[in-house]
């Protein structure tokens, strides 16, 4: 097995009424939310997808699957805090982590930075090995019509070295 | 050039009748298949445009025409055999390769462990490092109303070290 | 911080009447154009998005405000530019560039090698590290309907190591 591992995540849940807006551990003031087995974080998924793909472990529907009342309604940090654990238990760590937000409204900005420091403190990483985009797809699609909102990940994971290696 | 190389490929064919649904490989039982050229393997193809544009070749497109008669209804299998050849000439072996298929129907799941084996058979590596994970767009775009399938792909390559070198 | 950093970019802009189409800093005959505060090179953009986020510098929206006057109709060469200082600064180099122009028409493959030449020009690096692929969407989408173009970009960056230190 190589020192790097390359991973990529895509995640896409419906804007309803009735449900409250988490992105990236964020509670976001919106008149709609996320629809989804969980609290349908939409960015944290695809994060939890990708390490779990460059691990070579499947994906999270498989992972977590949303016939397992156990995991209804969580919260999307339990699920990246888990996927953490299996991540140290094959001897890696977060290298780092690209993300993009496609949603047509609302703003991110004024979020981004809570996100990342959500997401590294779960992950154990600074903030600076995550990054945060945020894009709208002009209008266009299912995304520029307000019905989705989608991200999409890429991580790239190194072993760590055991001591006695360095 | 550096010992590392990243690509990422992404593809899309229609979903229509009279066609078999070739996936990873895979036969799979549905009413419907991808049009296309050659069978139109969407996952084999994201993974042969990722593994091209790693060794900055170009895309499959260019690399296969489908103008090409002898490339009519041809096995993908045959095309990323191929490109793994290139790969070979080039002195580049998978280093990891994490795959998604978007898709509303029918589930992937029973299949997935087929396709990784077919994928790593032909990329001459071990299935622990192909991963191939499975997603809906909740019912939206082209992708939630079954109208077409697209796979992303991305691969990362390392150059094979000389015997002599290590 | 490690000495390698994975980025990915995603962007789209609408295809609209009385707008030069320029893509990959070529400006590509055809009816329609991009519409954008800048030129909307929406390669030049992705590519630029990646670096930016492989840097952990958040996305070029943030980078280039589209209210800024100032950047009101610039070549997206000039954008890349300023970023390709930013990653020095930060004492980094490109590694390679894999990216996908998705878009039903017009056909790209005669300015691929223009575009691959001004990226890397700007870039500063050999043009065998860019990589530029070329998909429709079969129709299928807002890229289908020729509503809009889309592009896709992974980088993988580099630490430059001090001459002292090799």
């Amino acid at each position: 097995m190589h020192s790097l591992r390359i991973g990529h995540g895509y995640d896409v849940h419906q804007l309803v009424y009735k449900r409250d807006l988490i992105i990236g551990g964020v509670k976001i003031p919106f008149e709609k939310g996320l629809q989804g087995h969980s609290d349908a974080d939409v960015l944290l998924h695809a994060i939890a997808d990708a390490i779990l793909g460059a691990l070579g472990l499947g994906d999270i529907g498989h992972a977590f699957p949303d016939t397992d009342t156990a995991t209804l309604g969580i919260a999307s940090t339990e699920i990246l805090s888990d996927i953490y654990k299996k991540m140290l238990e094959q001897g890696y760590e977060i290298s780092n982590i690209d993300t993009t937000i496609m949603a047509e409204k609302p703003k991110m900005s004024p979020h981004l930075s809570r996100m990342k420091g959500n997401i590294a403190y779960v992950l154990n990483t600074r903030p600076g090995n995550i990054n945060i985009k945020a894009t709208t797809t002009e209008k266009l699609g299912f995304i520029g019509r307000s019905e989705g909102i989608a991200s999409e990940a890429v991580v790239l994971l190194s072993r760590i070295e055991k001591e006695s290696q360095k």
